[in-house]
């Protein structure tokens, strides 16, 4: 007996459910759990089931594409092999160390393939916990250049997941199409709002009384991918730009763990510029 | 076509979500809404599906019937008929208010058809939103012959739901009988913390930094029925009992009235001393 | 025995607590409570002082004045007068009905003097409370003409401050300056995001999975005055604009009346474009 | 030039604030920030100012001594030295690692002198970042004698603060009594509710929509000690008593690191069985 998970994002039709569930029952599968979503507004369909038995994926997934409408997405994901992820970082700690320390204890089942960094600061921490560390200086290379050097370095894990932890560069178009949809980011705000460099500094300018970070995923448009998770704390004026960035820590690796294992649980949906999560 | 809503809450067996959609799809109903949700350590299945299209009442439910597993509850509850609810109180206006309010600019989705009181300080707001109070004074009056004027009152509404809205007299096991599953209170603090008289007092002897607020079904036990949602506010150290008292009001009229929508619009299973609520 | 607050807004100087704490005493002036806080970056000092005692307002403030460095703000504001709000709505109720509601039971302590509004919607719930209801049409008239009629309403009401209540109607700079500092809106965004229209269709669009409201200070900017309060919603993406119409309104209408409370007890100094709140 | 802070306990007096302000500013010592509560009900008085200037502390702490009323306490507490914390944990890593990553940044400016547990499982981790670690078993020893080693351990490194970081072991009177007002505990949950062994799955038993943790001084009687900090989870019923294990974590550490800060920064006074926190 395994786990597996089948997803599905497909136009909505009717039966559609039942379809599908038809089809697991047919193949002898127990549904451990199942969650969908009809988006009545574009008539969009996901469907995220959770599966145990014993599993022939090749016929199930014919009769799923047989069964679904043209134009689906579907997959079938196993549960019980532990996902992969690279982090790129510079030189901030904390959201490292709390993945770091959230793949130590089993709190995110995860494996931390490597770490990269376009300074050295953070390799010590890397190296207690036995994790590779790679430090590609940013400094008198061309921008493409070192992009080039970090793909070479991340493809070679070929990780499932990027996960920039307070990396503090900017990526490409040309980057960010490498990794489609694999790429996610942790911004220090709560977004819309502050979008760009400094945003406690411009938090501060403008005296809001929340703080918050936003966990999204990374596109070709500066802080405008599909957003994944949000959280605020509340502040008064008493805060100053440097009390918000230590402020700010804990729901900033709070919202990035969080959206670290949603993804890795296949629980979240990119449709357009938008999640479902299931 | 017409919108209703199948709920069903059955043992938990193969394909039941299979054959349920099955029926649906093959009654031509189409699934606008599904949340269902099994508990695997005791083997209950749970599952409210929202639906759109030309009932035949009698026929659908036979074969639903059919389908379930003996001992399974299920109903075909109509969308369009707006609920009833009789709101008990006594001097507090702001749930009260706060139901009255959001009854009459539709974020309730509720006919009010009376609110009952033993004491009139209310009666004046009631009236004013034309909705009919009774004052029955509990004043040398058995506590029995008080519940029996109460009853006799409630039923000539026939509601479908009671709401002790900040009524602060214990309802005896007798009374509650008459109401099963429709009576839901709302206690003024996060239980089962502080359960019994003044848990504000409580809350500030024992020096808490959060207070807060507990929607929850009525049973024999006082203070001990399933809970339906409960939220909390932060406080410090300059709070006496009073502030917290005044500070409270919000959270509990925003608690009282979500648990009231999530039980109209039929999303609270009651199982054993707990609910689900999809 | 009177109760009165001195509030203190000066450039900060040394021994300012001392010196002004040092006046209350020699007045035989009870501190009841007193918070202050100095903006070390740009060396401003707050405090709010509340006495208790037999005040001779003039000689007490004479000594506060010869303290206190030139360009200095002070004020002694009695706590036993009620304050007099005036509130202007467009169609929505929920903000309204939460101010009346807590005018009603003493939660705010304020003599709503009248509700203005652009339509005749929320006339008859106005009125269900004794309070004046001016209907002043817009339509049909220039924008300068119907601000002049509304500016004649207020001004004979002479509120202590003016409560935007979801008046959907943008206010002209020359609007605003007739009342400087004496206007609160709530904008049914966490600020800076979603300025302008329609900001949970705004929300929608970017899929965002908070939303939020926003009390501040009216300016001549739209949306850009000094922050009172914020406080935010989680969502996910099943909600619909609608739905977080529908969902913002408790947020909006609980960080309305807080900041409404903060600025009636004297507690918000507005500096520069921000607040301090003590 | 130096910063001091000057901590004030002590029954309330007329024109207390004003003659220790007037002590500082005699003594030429700047105030940074000042914060003061005055308890009414019981007359007490507590002021926390941040000072900075040329210390003569004994002259200072005499002029002090002067003006405060008998049974007064007092004292100046240097904010120039790093304060000292040994941990005692049992198994469970997050909030261990939560305090070793803060450290470790220096979002918590603390030096933690030892860690010790009943058990070797946190050893490695400890050791990685080149922190003692002191292994005492208490397998087939009397908790008395248990307990004597703990002491002696702990007082070799005279901790300003003894941090139970999930240590799963009831500590006697005896132990306490070694420690007055320098033990501070996490509870898992939202104390008074769930005292004692397992809250999780007490919580998962009574059905409650939200989990939390308590940060409290430990005192004689278990989980009554005077509360620090609060915090709290919202969950549904999907969450089993495992499931609340794993989701907890998060507002564990965070509640415990948050009360290790404003117990480090002088900012907590313990008054009866409660806190005040300037």
């Amino acid at each position: 007996m395994k786990r597996k998970t089948l997803l599905t994002d497909c136009p909505d039709a009717k039966g559609l459910i039942s379809k599908i569930t038809n089809i697991c029952y047919k193949h002898q599968l127990n549904i451990i759990n199942n969650k969908e979503y009809v988006d009545h507004e574009t008539g969009q369909f996901f469907m995220r089931t959770e599966l145990e038995g014993f599993f022939k994926d090749e016929t199930f997934l014919l009769d799923i594409e047989d069964t679904l409408p043209k134009g689906s997405e579907y997959s079938l994901v196993s549960q019980d092999e532990r996902k992969k992820i690279v982090i790129l970082v510079t030189k901030e700690s904390h959201c490292l160390g709390d993945i770091l320390m959230k793949a130590y204890d089993g709190s995110l089942d995860v494996e931390i393939a490597a770490v990269i960094s376009n300074h050295e600061t953070l390799g010590a921490l890397t190296e207690r916990f036995n994790i590779p560390f790679h430090f590609v200086s940013h400094e008198n290379v061309p921008r493409e250049d070192h992009e080039i050097k970090l793909i070479d370095i991340i493809k070679k894990y070929n990780p499932d997941l990027l996960v920039l932890a307070k990396f503090m560069r900017i990526l490409t178009p040309s980057f960010v199409s490498q990794f489609p949809r694999k790429i996610i980011n942790i911004h220090h705000s709560f977004l819309p709002a502050f979008i760009g460099a400094r945003p406690y500094h411009q938090a501060y300018e403008r005296g809001v009384k929340i703080i918050g970070a936003t966990a999204h995923f990374v596109t070709h448009d500066l802080d405008e991918g599909p957003i994944i998770d949000q959280n605020i704390r509340h502040i008064d004026h008493t805060y100053s730009a440097e009390d918000m960035v230590k402020k700010g820590r804990d729901v900033e690796k709070t919202v990035l763990s969080h959206a670290i294992s949603l993804v890795l649980e296949d629980r979240v949906f990119v449709y357009g510029n938008k999640t479902v999560i299931l």
